[in-house]
């Protein structure tokens, strides 16, 4: 199925104890696309600067990336640089440079206008909207944040979750959205503005389903060694998305397998820096990878006896 | 089967943001057993002063808790008093009086020498290791710490990590026996020790187990409103164990049950203050709570398809 992703391309310089990179390929649509692409065609929409290395859009046309909505503008790429301290949890931002970025304004291909999974990457809610408009024929639409829009978009970002079926976002942001401390009741007071799913990322812990009051949960899949955390929640988001479209469908069974694909594709991402492990790892790293998974989560329910 | 827990008994004074206790029925021992008590029978080994109150061992006794191991000693229980903050996730300590507890030397009766299935809950190391001795019949051996006696006496833990076949700590405990940050490095240096189990608790994020190397998550039952998580870890272990020992097996499914039972016999004890609802609860609601939480994990493995 058609899978359409708008969010940013950018140009990353990260630093974290395991190394650093440079100008690395980075932003939500580039991680989002790569991480999808190994599960479906991905169409991409954002902007980078005429500093674009070519090597990057390369790197991207060989996964089979649709980059016919990746526009280049006269000026800087997006530009972020962060660290990130021994517990790998948090990033530090040392700089952002929106450049290019900051004069975003999503216009889709004609060809794109069909698109049916459609996932609006943290990118200014307005945006998001604009682009709702511009898919008349979606099945399914995400939508990620941060917590910048919460405290200044408001309005605008209840809009777009209104009309998704399904938010996307970390644990402190479902807080600061809600002004829950409670996780469920967070949960609770974010599915009331509508969205059928409500996917809410923990990190190293894992992520969290919440559909129709029904509750799921995932782990993070265990690593002894994490790289670059750098990209981990929309290569997440990709897998998620990406296994979706290449199932057409989006039943709850089917939205759990995709959590646990999702998870899956992130723990590869964030075993080296940049998209280096997402451009490389193949299909039968990502099947074994899920059915061992499986087995992490596998219960015998039947067996539970209470006497 | 006869299941046995060595530990405290003890007087608790608790401040959370849903309200306070004073003096209030506490300590490991009290709410393993109380907790165990909903699954099998349970003896206890541990000590008070003369102050102790007559209602509380009412309590226990009702609850058909086996006491002969429960010496009165002449002299003040053991008080503990805390306050929990809004996030509920650390007790600050504000006062502890360890009183008769000081010099608590755990011997069993006669009629407990057979027990079968041995918690060792938070005590000191070596005392854990003269219950060991006192056990020569047992078949499945679990202890617990806390980061004074992993810097303390490091090596007397050590060995009882030898010796029991579970051991069940926290994730800042297991991080700072090991030095590892990352978790399931962590883990690996733990489980090198050679207890055949090791249950590491997260928290409001659940539970893992680590067995020959094949992890298990299992997340916490989902709550939205927590009154005290006082003796959470300790309720986790008792359902876990007196799961365990009504089913009187520990291979390798079971031990995946008991670590939901566990789960769900703890969301309940943090549903109220002190033993309150541990004391009250049912085995329909236990049984109803399981049920639910097994819908929350459930996954459908063979329906993953990846083309």
């Amino acid at each position: 199925m058609s899978l359409l992703v708008v969010g940013s391309v950018a140009l990353d310089s990260v630093e974290t104890p395991a190394g650093k990179v440079e100008d690395a390929l980075g932003g939500s649509a580039t991680y989002f696309s790569t991480a999808a692409s190994h599960f479906t065609g991905v169409r991409v929409v954002a902007v980078v600067g005429d500093d674009f290395p070519g090597e990057y859009v390369e790197k991207l046309l060989s996964r089979g990336i649709d980059l016919d909505g990746l526009e280049r503008k006269e000026g800087a790429t997006f530009r972020w640089s962060g660290r990130y301290s021994q517990d790998l949890n948090q990033a530090i931002t040392l700089d952002t440079q929106l450049n290019v970025f900051e004069s975003f304004n999503p216009k889709l291909p004609a060809a794109y206008k069909d698109s049916e999974y459609v996932f609006l990457a943290n990118i200014h809610p307005e945006l998001q909207l604009k682009v709702l408009e511009q898919t008349p024929e979606r099945k399914f639409a995400g939508a990620d944040t941060m917590n910048f829009w919460i405290d200044s978009e408001r309005e605008a970002l209840e809009e777009v979750f209104r009309r998704v079926d399904c938010v996307m976002i970390n644990e402190a942001e479902a807080r600061d959205f809600s002004g829950e401390s409670n996780l469920f009741k967070a949960a609770g007071k974010l599915a009331e503005l509508g969205p059928k799913y409500l996917v809410i990322k923990r990190g190293e812990y894992g992520a969290l389903l919440w559909h129709e009051g029904e509750v799921f949960f995932a782990p993070a899949y265990p690593l002894e060694e994490v790289s670059d955390p750098t990209g981990a929640g929309d290569s997440f988001a990709g897998g998620f998305f990406g296994y979706l479209s290449s199932r057409n469908a989006y039943d709850p069974d089917t939205v759990r397998q995709a959590i646990v694909v999702g998870s899956v594709v992130a723990s590869f991402n964030v075993e080296d820096f940049s998209l280096r492990r997402l451009l490389d790892v193949t299909s039968d790293e990502i099947s074994n990878r899920v059915e061992e998974f499986v087995t992490m989560i596998r219960f015998d329910a039947d067996g539970v006896i209470l006497s």
